[in-house]
């Protein structure tokens, strides 16, 4: 089979998930394409060095410039934080290379529009890694969705909700630093909860934005005193969809008990669907048949249900870590195929533009259009 | 004992609910006044003597305006639609009477406040029913957050969902003609949601708001064409609380599968309580233990939580009247003690204004303060 | 309308449901007969004057031999514990009373047979209290059953799950003296799973049987030292059906934090069905329908369900002792019709014949024939 | 680092999941010793083949007897149905390489003693795939049983209930012969519930069991007729323990809409555990703490809990595959310390005396000492 060479930038938490995806795949799938974890990249070379040995990567490399323009490499996947997805997926794009870029895209709309430029000019493949979406249970609600059965849709209600930095006393870590991290809740959490309402229901053409910073300074890692938190801890919004459905999007850190509540419910004409990250194997379901009608849960577990036939029988749940690996299964495709996955550059852009507009309504206190 | 003579006004679904609620009290808790259901009251002569038979009342009548006024009336029991609720409880405080009123207090905040004036200058005690707050878990949410055991609060999530006009065939019935309720699921429903959240983190301050008719005309009720739907079926808002709390609401009649969902969850520094009124006898409770702490689904029936006492042994569960007989049985106290009880007509008063300014910032497209 | 005068012999736990039943049944119901609180019979003087009160009735008495010979009652409803339903029944019989008993029927199977016989000669109506039959989503299940939704029945599967005496502390009261009360968990819980599983299933044919005491000896009421627990505290059995389905049942009060944990699943060719009883407004159902089929959660509060209609729209919860209410509905009903309501002393029999032979099989350690 | 060469015999389902263990154990946790995937052993040439470079082993093999004679292998890895168990165990043992053996030990319990002497004999370290031991919120009930959380047990409560063969037309395979399989759902699934009766609680001393077969005859996979079905469908059994402790045991496979539904129950003196696989990264824990106690729903995907550290942050949940990891991490680690794991072949054994005690008590309708 023909090998796919992989370089992944980067080998934080997401580093971790990528490679793991990249050396599943196919052990599980039968894909067109063979991926090899050719080189790992970052700035610290035993870091790096290690990291190889850890998830499996025939080299390591400390230069991300060298890497991405590599003959070698057929891959870029881009695990880095988003202050520098922009050079290097420009970079990467013009070496030719496909580019796979953790979300959020970048950290500003206008970088995540050089960015799209830089993909389509080189005419190269290129796609934002929203995970969730590829969740058997949400790859259902679509397809229950495109199947007609909740109607047409009136409402999204989407909510990302975590508790790990409630603590005063936890740190400011690079996700809290503005100049890092482009937001808090807003870009790293609450943007799931929008990629999945675009996913799911459609593009939004205006917002309202609140955004709160609970606790404004915190102690710094290297305990040399505190640093001032920048981005949001919570962030909401109403919106308005472009097929006139309504919603709500909310992300935030300060939700004590909600470890990783990515929850969305969407209410259609006949019927209403609801999902919650805490438990993804599951789809609740209702449809409009009459007074024994009831919310159902359906375990998406069944090999009928999107990616489960190439795993375990039914009630034999999947993890977090298996939605990397079908959107690394679905980017292998496509790549085969010379055709553009999704979401992509695009959705990345388009994302950053809700994000952006969200923050904007939060200073000008009235609506505005994406 | 001392007799309490109640006039009620107004027999349909409230009606029946109310007086279930007098009919009922003493026979499970000790009162300091024993009610008498005096007299109902009703425009339709045979409607009227027919619901004094099956709710029990000693008489009927058809004019409310001598019923208020009658000496031998104690409590002014208002259970009609919202367009009557000022003229009657004006008339009532003008006669001495107690007033106890149904939500929401009025169809305008002119009218609540000449209502509330009316109440203040006539030196009666006065009432609203928000019932939801009366539910033993709800009681049990506001003491364990008066303990401080979930600390400050950040975040409060309301929603009221139902789908009962979900079908555009179905009849354009009084609640959707603004001249009669004022306005749709906004006062009918979210209003219970703000008035729970301003029960148990505080007041309103500013908010920005959506609302939101999906089914613009609908079936006249005789049959004889169709008629404009002039109320929201959705109403969504953003809120800012005075204690800088953050949260949102919601109202929608157009929810498949929600039947009577009135939710809130509610995050403090260091625990989360929830609610949902279709398993009103649960209350979740999350506090912050340690990497085993989880959250709780307390069953709110045992004898040390609110009201549960008179009733049954633990699990043994209460049901919705329950929560009007526990709001008659706290007014009747109030009367005793010469006390006024709450939720009063300030707090009528003080949810109409933030209605109104959520139907304002409809409007303005940007955020109102209240 | 026709009055039906009730004389309601024992006032505690079971005499406050069964007042609640008869005063509130016909405010919500159109009864083809009245009943009436006509008296309330107790051995002590003063408490049982103070229940007339209480409960509502006109009269009260100390001799329930003059109770149920006097003319003016209709219907003698027992409240009392297990030990003195026999001679109070055969005597309510014997003097042509419609007779009403709470469960279980008796605490043996001699004296439930003399109760049958007692009855069937007279003549008279007679119906045993097992109320869970008639919590609307109970009812739902039995009509879900009968129109063969989830075809014919293999398993079934009842706990009833209490936790009220796991401290070793608390006082060793009647219900756990054999004399008065019988058995332990067996009869005064697992026979509701029983009397559920006859009435969803079928007849049982025979059973094994395991009974346990885990504390033997507990601190007498009146603090005059210690006494024998001589019943069971958890009672558990395996059982076959005369249909051939099996199925296994449970009673416990050594279960921390279930409640009143009432709860069957039962699995026939083509679906399933569960309930329980701390969520009692609910059914959850399970129909084959393919890969996206899932256990559905029917609130059953719609008015097309069972009982329904009479009180309030969908989402809005009923409570325990509705239940109560809904079989004195009935009951009234059958006296109208001169027609022997279900379940009667027949059933209260058989559930005996079952109690005893799960007895008989704890002591002999085999299958034991009903 | 010290290689640990696994050959694998069988590559069917189980194979599928113990190579993807030995294969990623590494890549999450540090191991002492490295695992090679050296052979896998099939008796189709052609299957090897391609399990081979599926699963990633670097040879395949036909003839099991040479394979575990092989010098350059350390661990027989045995995932074939269970008649093959014991000839390849006893093999494997006689030359001295370490036996990691799938669930049931064996088909009966001869085999299982001749097994556990030939591993004793040998001198060798063994362990059976009791996997679900292994699943984070599974070894927490077990830490938090042993650290007097629920205080002294009093029940369990196990069922392993199924669906996949409802359909009477689903054919006869391997799994429904009972000289492949030893038995049905008891060898198969209540086995489970019996080892996690054992791990939690203790021994079990006697038992009461049922047993049924529904169906009785099924298409043959070749479609050349039908077959009877000699395992049971479904097997039951009340259970005594030797500490005092009592319960049930159940597994089914005809019930539909459970599809992996291994769910235990366990009620101690001062608390209550619960676990269900198909939501197996939480527990359900309730401690008494007064009347704001509930049952609580533990994430079990804290660093702090039970093998969580090595893989994602809070709320990320994992799958059913981890529990294979998990075992394998723990067998590496005793290889490493020449120490025994667990559960090994004696537990192996105990579960095959009770799986036996439960058939003959279906037999001699009495309680059987195991």
């Amino acid at each position: 089979m023909t090998k796919l060479n992989v370089a992944m930038i980067g080998y934080g938490f997401m580093g971790r998930t990528h490679s793991n995806a990249w050396r599943q795949v196919g052990r599980f799938f039968d894909t067109p394409l063979e991926p090899e974890l050719a080189v790992v990249c970052g700035r610290d070379a035993d870091g790096a060095q290690q990291a190889a040995g850890k998830l499996g990567f025939h080299a390591h490399a400390t230069s991300w410039e060298e890497v991405v323009t590599s003959p070698g490499i057929d891959v870029v996947d881009i695990c880095t934080p988003g202050d520098s997805h922009a050079p290097i997926a420009i970079a990467a794009a013009e070496a030719g290379k496909v580019v796979f870029c953790e979300k959020p895209l970048a950290n500003s709309v206008g970088e995540a529009k050089q960015m799209l430029d830089a993909v389509v000019k080189a005419g190269v493949l290129h796609m934002i890694c929203h995970n969730y979406r590829r969740a058997p249970a949400v790859m259902l609600a679509k397809r229950l969705i495109e199947a007609g059965r909740i109607g047409v849709i009136r409402h999204y209600r989407g909510t990302y909700l975590q508790d790990w930095i409630v603590d005063p006393e936890f740190p400011r870590v690079w996700r809290l630093e503005k100049a890092r991290a482009g937001s808090g809740a807003l870009g790293d959490i609450a943007s799931h909860s929008l990629d999945l309402a675009r996913f799911l229901v459609g593009e939004i053409s205006e917002v309202s934005g609140l955004l709160e910073t609970f606790v404004k300074e915190r102690p710094l890692e290297d305990g040399s005193g505190t640093g001032v938190v920048d981005v949001d801890d919570a962030a909401l919004a109403l919106v308005r969809f472009e097929n006139a459905a309504i919603g709500s999007l909310e992300g935030s850190r300060f939700c004590p008990g909600r470890k990783n509540y990515n929850r969305f419910e969407i209410n259609g004409a006949t019927g209403s669907i609801a999902f919650d990250l805490e438990r993804m194997n599951e789809l609740e379901l209702y449809v409009e048949e009459g007074p024994d009608s009831g919310f159902r849960t359906i375990l998406a577990t069944d090999e009928a249900h999107p990616y489960v036939a190439a795993w375990w029988p039914p009630g034999h749940i999947l993890g977090y870590e298996h939605t990397f690996i079908h959107t690394v299964h679905d980017l292998i495709a496509a790549v085969h195929a010379d055709a553009l996955p999704t979401p992509n550059f695009e959705d990345g852009l388009r994302n950053q533009q809700v994000l952006d507009a969200i923050e904007r309504s939060g200073e000008t206190r009235g609506w505005e259009s994406v």
